[in-house]
């Protein structure tokens, strides 16, 4: 069986075809700009591939998991596009679609961080913050799909005059911890900052953003992704402050790097690809 | 089959027979005392009403669902107490054990406000604050289960200087916004206080919380229970609230209180024996 798969960010799109990290194979990473061009792109890329069996896509969002989606996005251009109905036509094959977290947290439950575990998150620090989640096996979507990045954490403006970033709340999880947060609170983007005050104000509010995600899902893990957290300093503060937060009241989760790295998402794409073609 | 049911709380145990809502028996309302004199006291009124298939009990937490246990209560000589194994062996019956709100979950689900619903919450404002959840169809547990009343919400101490009651947090959410914060901040019972300020600030945590859940679990429908829940003026502020916080970037999930009122947690219960039974 040949599964393609996608991580549709908003940035880029990641494309590949395999059936695992073994024998995975990058085709094309394509900006992300308007959605005929870059659903275009992607077609022909899978196209000049040979045929697919099924391909998976994990989104960014807010996603219709169920229509297939893209709906009310603040990225121009690209709100309610219909990311299943277009890709479906031009490769004539069946398209499963969830969210990119619910896909890197599908990819490290089958190859990764999360084997054996029935209730955990994944949850990413890049650009923005975004949340997936397993509970029982089976990923969550629910009404809509978690959101995690837009859970309301304590914001001391004392310490932290900063107004957040996000355009719907301002200073939500999402808008106080985010790389864009960091990048527009100190001039400097989170992966060149090295100053340990700017990661411990970010693990503070990474560690009420995490507590908030155990109170409510209970995960036996999370899996942390993005190009944030990989600032070496930040595990160790982190793990450390929710446990102090914790106070220990109830038992804290591991907190890991993802398993499969910036890979999580494309491979947990071609996963969804496989077990709609079951 | 006879089923039986204990809705096991800190402050009462109800304990009832039957098989759903039309045929419910009370048999008690106990005092919670001692492990020793209330699990004895049950046991007593149990025996006493016939030999029953499967009791179910839904406990005040934290609880260790696997093993039966209340586990690091404060409550005073109730930590690290065998429930199931004192209820089993007085009985003589298989006793499934779950928290009390998520067995007020499963009641709502089976009879209540939550029948067809496959992800949803059930949230407790009483003397504490508690939340259960069933997603796909199955009640949430993950590493422990559960503890919504110990997330991290913005508390403005301008508006509100008051420390909060958590003997564990301080002013995590059950801190700010249960009635035992609404007794020691306004010095009323909240049943008592008819104050619109004092129930616009309680709107106010309560839509934080909820948000946080929202943006966590994506829920299909928040049921919100308890004794605090019942002020009539708090839904519609709340559901306002919790409308502007969202500012539409995702939808919110109704609001609605128990359709199975005060019972819910102890048919619940019922429903924990009856599925423990098959």
């Amino acid at each position: 069986m040949t599964y393609g798969g996608i991580e549709a960010g908003g940035t880029k799109w990641v494309c590949a075809v395999g059936e695992g990290p073994v024998d995975l194979r990058l085709l094309a990473t394509l900006p992300t700009t308007t959605p005929e061009e870059t659903i275009a792109l992607a077609a022909d890329f899978f196209s000049r591939n040979g045929k697919l069996d099924a391909l998976g896509v994990g989104s960014f969002g807010p996603i219709d998991v169920r229509r297939g989606l893209i709906t009310n996005t603040p990225k121009a251009g690209w709100a309610n596009t219909d990311v299943v109905g277009m890709l479906s036509s031009a490769l004539g094959v069946r398209v499963a679609f969830d969210t990119d977290v619910n896909a890197a947290a599908l990819g490290e439950h089958r190859w990764g961080a999360a084997a054996g575990l029935d209730t955990f998150c994944y949850v990413t620090v890049g650009t923005g913050i975004g949340g997936g989640a397993m509970v029982n096996g089976r990923l969550l979507h629910g009404l809509v799909h978690p959101e995690f990045g837009h859970m309301r954490i304590p914001h001391d403006r004392d310490r932290d005059p900063f107004d957040g970033v996000c355009p719907f709340h301002g200073d939500c999880f999402e808008g106080l911890a985010s790389g864009e947060a960091m990048r527009a609170r100190w001039g400097t983007p989170a992966e060149m900052n090295d100053d340990a005050a700017a990661w411990a104000l970010e693990a503070e509010y990474l560690a009420l953003g995490l507590v908030n995600v155990i109170s409510a899902l209970s995960p036996q893990r999370i899996i942390l992704g993005g190009g944030v957290a990989k600032q070496p300093m930040l595990l160790p503060l982190l793990r450390a402050r929710i446990g102090n937060l914790l106070a220990e009241y109830i038992a804290a989760p591991d907190i890991v790097a993802p398993a499969l790295g910036d890979r999580a998402g494309v491979l947990g794409a071609i996963e969804l690809a496989r077990q709609a073609s079951r």
